[in-house]
């Protein structure tokens, strides 16, 4: 009696995946490289359950009905390819092998094509919604060799979260569209994060709230427009009690780390040439909270002055969450814009409003607001920017006053808005039919004769003053070399 | 009669330091691939100079003294490359080969071993300066093989800038070490100007200086703290009038372009996990700059307030050049901290003070202030970060509120300050004992079981909390497979 589908890597995600497709009546074989961890699985967590364990990869691969379907849950990297080299000779032709990890999507490229040449079908899916989505219904994103999906389709859209009726998975694209969608949502995320970092540093250091006001706000804002999983689970935090009864969070140290996909998002946009202005900020956010003793070190040399609000709580507290919306919206739209870029530069074709409905249950970033985005690309499929779109418009136009009086009370009480400001800063940059990188061209020309185009002459000629009055009459472009 | 030097790449920077090193008296061999320019130069630019073409790579290497050098000023990438490859055939063993274009400094490292394989002495030398400092003496930051220093070190101090006697050139370390530092200045530079148009746009559209003011302006601050090659050029930027008697820079379209350094330089801070915030807004900001009709179509979809400044201009130009001198230290602090991280990461044991002495002149980002830095690096040779450094402090404290003045400027006109603010959020974070990332270790622990540690608890010990009372007791760092 096979099985229908195999997953090597017990890892959180890698259990709770396996037990959630149990739960939809799917037959699980499962190997793990310490196999000691198999057997621990099987007594415990999967209990029970029809989950089978193997000792070695050919017990697994044998296990599996044709064509078989490998799912890894490892870490992203080269342990990927180590398995994926170890399966190439223990599996046939039109068997599936899918990474489920956070693998980059330029790897993801070259294993769909190589493991094409040998005759199999490799998937790279991003899988959202950490350990409670994974368990109960995460947000998925394939994308590889099309010709794998039917195959897998069933499985993987029973497992996902569904929300009204419609399976947060659907076929993402070519190559590695999966895993690169999946880095843009994690980009997002660390933006999300940060946002939410910066109102609280806004509402408990600059408008003194504790932890239970803290609640009572983040669970009002869970009510509305800001609705989403990062704002209830932020909710829970601040109810959670230590040991001795004090908020949990104010023990935890604020170091965070960075090293994968948030870092990649940024180094993409830059590559790309697209601003990604938020998610980069966030990203440096976190490598300076990484520099714990060298801050401690600084807020000694470099005293702040300590000002205290005095306005209207209530009021603040509404501009912060205008704040937070607004700076998510810019967020949003400088992703979609990123891989509507993405999509063009590699051919991917994304259908961006299936990307909003993949995103809108299942995984970290899920949140009421998605639908606006979907709304916004069913209205309009090509849509240049979300900015562009009424409902953001009009979003932009009624938390615009709150979002900068948020921005200017940080400034105020010296206290740091890396990823609000750089939204506003990005806001108005984008909405500046002019901006001062006139004078960076004469700049650039002056000393480097690199050229400049002229608003009164057609675009695509270039022109070079001399003018200090003694340079020569070769332009930099002039690269004849 | 064999000449001293041979340089391949007559494109401006070439022609200028073949024309530099020949009022140097040296002797100097030219080469170029349309060799019709090598004929074009001797007979214009290079008439009644000792300079000696050549129409063929055999001619060319043939006219060098022993050991030869052969420095390349062509395109980075591939075509550095292809000249090496033609090169080492017609090379002897303790050859020089420089390579003086804009190289990744990776390319460098990779260079600096395989001609060291050959018996060949590779450097990677970063040139600034432009156009203008090519011809007179530009700042010049050599690395690759420590075995050809001796024989090109009396060309390049010679050529190069020479500040209170010091030439503004020295060795800067192995392999790629000078393309590195060279990288570093060019993200620098992005900086540098992107702040001096934030300036400009605030002085113009804010408080609605025209050019000649804006001249005025930009002369006072070059006889101050300002002062600097970028800022003295941007004064003569402002004099300049186009044929019909109107500011040149106002015909000027405002779209640059971002392909090279600036890119790497933000995307290497990414790598190396350190933040370089406003060389990354600056990056983005050019980005931003060429989505030019994108931009004028948001400018109709989300107009501006247009508010007008109300204030007293004098006081606020002041508080503008505050905001200038402010965020560039910060800008300096951040790529000089950055420098820190890859001399340890990749073993270049750079010497900060010797770097600071090579900007000092020649190069694009040349000013007074380079002087303080040195200084800072004279007292603390391992300075951890420039402000923390006396004269950082007191600078930082003396520009502190004309700089959040400014900023809150731009908020309140809607014109955007990507770099002003985002330096001053980083500001404001570094000085900051305590971060909000505590909440942000939360999140991560509460979705993706992370972990986190606790302030009360050594580093290096990480908790996790089942925060929903459902989750499993399984780590997400457990990565055991």
């Amino acid at each position: 009696m096979k099985v229908q589908i195999g997953l090597i890597g017990l890892a959180v995600m890698g259990q709770n995946l396996v037990l959630n497709m149990n739960d939809h009546g799917f037959k699980v074989a499962v190997f793990n490289r310490t196999t000691s961890v198999v057997d621990e699985f099987l007594n415990t967590a999967a209990k029970g359950t029809n989950v089978v364990g193997a000792h070695s990869l050919e017990e697994f691969v044998e296990s599996l009905q044709t064509p078989r379907i490998v799912m890894l849950m490892v870490k992203a990297g080269d342990v990927v390819d180590q398995y994926i080299d170890k399966l190439i000779p223990l599996l046939s032709k039109g068997d599936i092998i899918v990474d489920g990890g956070n693998s980059l999507y330029t790897d993801t490229n070259r294993r769909t094509a190589s493991l094409s040449e040998v005759g199999l079908n490799f998937i790279g899916t991003g899988v959202s919604g950490g350990e409670e989505g994974a368990r109960t219904g995460p947000s998925i994103m394939p994308g590889g060799n099309p010709a794998a999906w039917e195959t897998v389709k069933p499985i993987f859209q029973a497992i996902s979260a569904q929300v009204d009726g419609e399976p947060c998975c659907n076929w993402v694209g070519d190559k590695g569209a999966g895993h690169y969608v999946k880095m843009i949502h994690n980009g997002i995320e660390y933006g999300d994060m940060q946002l939410i970092c910066e109102a609280y540093q806004l509402l408990s250091e600059g408008l003194g709230l504790n932890a239970d006001e803290l609640h009572a706000v983040f669970n009002e804002w869970n009510q509305g427009e800001l609705s989403s999983y990062l704002i209830e689970i932020t909710t829970g935090i601040f109810a959670h009690k230590d040991a001795d009864g004090s908020p949990l969070v104010e023990k935890i140290l604020d170091t965070a780390g960075q090293k994968g996909t948030g870092k990649w998002t940024a180094i993409n946009a830059l590559d790309l040439g697209m601003p990604l202005t938020l998610i980069g900020e966030a990203v440096f956010a976190r490598c300076l909270s990484a520099q714990k003793e060298e801050r401690v070190r600084a807020s000694e040399r470099l005293p702040k002055e300590y000002a205290v609000f005095s306005g209207d709580k209530a009021i603040m507290i509404q501009a912060i969450g205008d704040a937070l919306y607004a700076a998510k919206l810019i967020s949003y739209a400088q992703g979609f814009r990123l891989m509507r870029e993405a999509s063009k530069e590699y051919g991917f074709e994304l259908n961006y409003g299936d990307i909003a409905l993949m995103w809108r249950g299942g995984c970290i970033i899920r949140s009421q607001f998605l639908n606006s985005i979907k709304q916004a690309y069913n209205k309009t499929p090509d849509l240049e920017n979300l900015l562009l779109d009424d409902f953001f418009v009009a979003a932009m136009k009624k938390a615009n006053a709150g979002w900068r009086k948020t921005v200017m009370l940080g400034i105020e009480l010296e206290i740091a808005t890396p990823t609000f400001s750089s939204a506003l800063a990005y806001f108005d940059g984008y909405r500046s039919a002019k901006l001062p990188a006139n004078l960076l061209q004469a700049q650039r020309d002056y000393f480097g004769a690199h050229t400049y185009e002229r608003i009164d002459q057609p675009r695509g000629k270039f022109f070079h003053t001399d003018w200090t009055g003694q340079g020569g009459i070769v332009s930099a472009t002039t690269y004849t070399v």
